[in-house]
């Protein structure tokens, strides 16, 4: 049986992947009304009069909501809420076994913006944070920027900033590795959406050199302005984005002489030959799902010194995994009211840092998925950096 | 230690009462290619081709939202989204430990009708079915009959219709036990909110005699017309509450020659002078918690020949457990679209014939919250009206 056959029987076998069970004892009439009437009215009373409380006596200190709209689904673009029920509820299983975090999916029946900000915030009462998901870009970048603002808890969209956590990791061990800095680096990231955008950001808070952005109107440029979505225009504003000096514009003119390319895109945009243009070492993240920008094998050719891609049969998997895990386990403990870009700094540091030098190499630049210092480490970090910067409940 | 306290040690050690676990493996890196990335992409587009086959690979199936807005809580009034949690809580494990579904609490922090149907409409798919629990009246009412309509999921507000249908199976064990018939019977309801206005309907379906409605106005009446809610102004108009031939103002003046009297009102409404004006063999259920309108020996006092109440410290517990999980449990197993009139009649006389004829006595009129009979009963007794009304997913 293949993959996809076994996946089918798995959800179809347990219809579903996830329970909600109870932690406390239910068999006799005393144990109902310790836990529901009429005992339950004390932790109510406590609330109402301290609702900084509820982190006391509710689950909402330890539990996240999946949240999407179901309009950018892996690799399977808009196929809407229903459809999405499968990821969500993989990735709050994930939750729990990497984290110990108890996670609901919430699959919402609204592309609005708007709408989905609402609902965001009358359900926060329930959470203690919302890991937005699949949500299309540019609107996942107002959705989140809105919440973060409006509402008392942490809000992160992981397909934005848990890829750029990764990857940034990656990148801090490959100078660990090679001695090489990112401020002496030129990147090159194709893909300008939820992923790309934020990895671009991110490396540039890790202190990147020149990073250009790449996308279906050729390499991000000052000329084409007008022709690009606010997140893009403000990337390029903030100077996060170079547009390039001598005006390239293909994919193949931009890479030569660059030290990194970063694939958060489409199969099959690059090929041996354009990476032998590029930097000496080149080092190659090619994450498009389930076919990357570039096999392995091939970029190999081209005399990729490191490849890295999103897929466990290769080395070097880009897996979110590695980061959402920790970022929330440390997030809830300290009971963050937001994830910052401090605390993702932090996370890219704590998860590089895994790893230990002699462990290091270029077949084993980022840690496993499931290595047990993983969420230990990351979510140590983000929680201290956290109460470093103040975001969080006394 | 008392209750109070209990409950309070309990909450705080557990920090909530439930948690999200994983039905599936999840240790390898084939686990998670299977149950995630990227196996977890084939049930997607099966769900995408198929928005029915949901039911077959997600959660959805068996899954229950208890959504409040905080606004009645218990016998605690609108304390808010937050402070409602523990009950929520609780309301969610009960249906794990009694009828094994999955059931997820969401406090939504908004109490405009109108928003709280739209998030419910948002949040749909998702679930298998919402309950809606603890929100005012008659609020609640417009709330549930909009949601009825609108989704295609059962919603059913427990407070309304889980006490009525109870309250229906001790009733028509009454008349099994006394030989009378309900359509002999006066019928005195003291309150006419969410509770009190769902049990006159309910009855009136069970084939009830004259029932008259009680509230801070007094005796409901035709003349009073113009101070009702909608809610109140429906069943006078629907003849579901009787206005009283000789004007009948005080609870005192209704009751002279009632047969049953039912509160879901305020403690120590009724006394034992009131109960003996009552006609023979009178019956009391005296559900106000945790105070009841009469407690069980100031009311035999009064000669009542069957006592009720909501506690269970005393014989007769009008326990919501006795419903809700089997209906919901009931309404999955069909798949139901509705939990409609006729479903919740079923629910009232398979509750009731739990009991054999030799179990059934004035001190055991409805069966224990946790008889394991109860859940099978209701629960196939639903599933199959509903499927005989044709409202199911084939």
């Amino acid at each position: 049986m293949n993959i996809k056959e076994k996946a089918l029987q798995l959800h179809e076998e347990h219809r579903g992947k996830l329970e909600v069970v109870s932690k406390v004892p239910l068999k006799t009439a005393e144990d109902l009304s310790v836990a529901y009437t009429p005992g339950v009215a004390e932790p109510c009373l406590r609330i109402k009069e301290n609702p900084e409380s509820v982190y006391k006596y509710t689950t909402k200190s330890n539990t996240v909501c999946v949240l999407s709209d179901g309009s950018a689904v892996l690799g399977l673009g808009n196929i809407g809420a229903l459809a999405a029920m499968p990821v969500m509820e993989g990735k709050a299983i994930l939750m729990k076994e990497l984290a110990g975090i108890d996670s609901f999916p919430l699959c919402i029946d609204t592309q609005d913006p708007e709408e989905i900000i609402k609902v965001c915030k009358y359900i926060a009462p329930t959470f203690g944070a919302i890991n937005l998901e699949d949500i299309s870009a540019p609107r996942c970048v107002e959705i989140e920027r809105r919440l973060i603002k409006e509402l008392d808890i942490p809000v992160f969209h992981d397909d934005q900033h848990g890829t750029a956590i990764i990857v940034g990791a990656a990148l801090i061990n490959v100078c660990r590795l090679t001695g090489r800095s990112l401020s002496d680096m030129k990147f090159v990231i194709s893909g300008t959406g939820a992923a790309g955008s934020s990895i671009a950001k991110h490396l540039k808070r890790l202190g990147a050199g020149k990073i250009y952005g790449y996308n279906k109107f050729g390499v991000v440029n000052n000329t084409d302005y007008e022709k690009y979505n606010f997140l893009i225009k403000e990337l390029l504003d903030g100077g996060i984005y170079s547009s390039p000096e001598r005006g390239e514009k293909e994919l193949s003119e931009i890479l030569v002489g660059a030290d990194v390319f970063i694939g958060v895109s489409a199969p099959g945009l690059l090929n041996a030959d354009m990476v032998k243009t590029m930097n000496n070492q080149p080092i190659i993240f090619a994450m498009a799902n389930p076919v990357p920008e570039i096999t392995p094998d091939e970029a190999k050719k081209g005399g990729a010194f490191i490849v890295g891609t999103g897929r466990s049969d290769y080395p070097n998997q880009i897996n979110n995994c590695l980061a959402f895990p920790g970022i929330f386990r440390g997030a809830l403990d300290a009971k963050a009211t937001k994830i910052n870009e401090e605390m993702k700094v932090a996370a890219s540091y704590a998860l590089a840092n895994v790893l230990k030098d002699d462990e290091l190499s270029r077949e084993k630049i980022v840690p496993l998925f499931n290595d047990p210092r993983v969420v230990p480490a990351v979510s140590e970090a983000v929680k201290q950096k956290a109460i470093e910067c103040g975001v969080y409940r006394k």
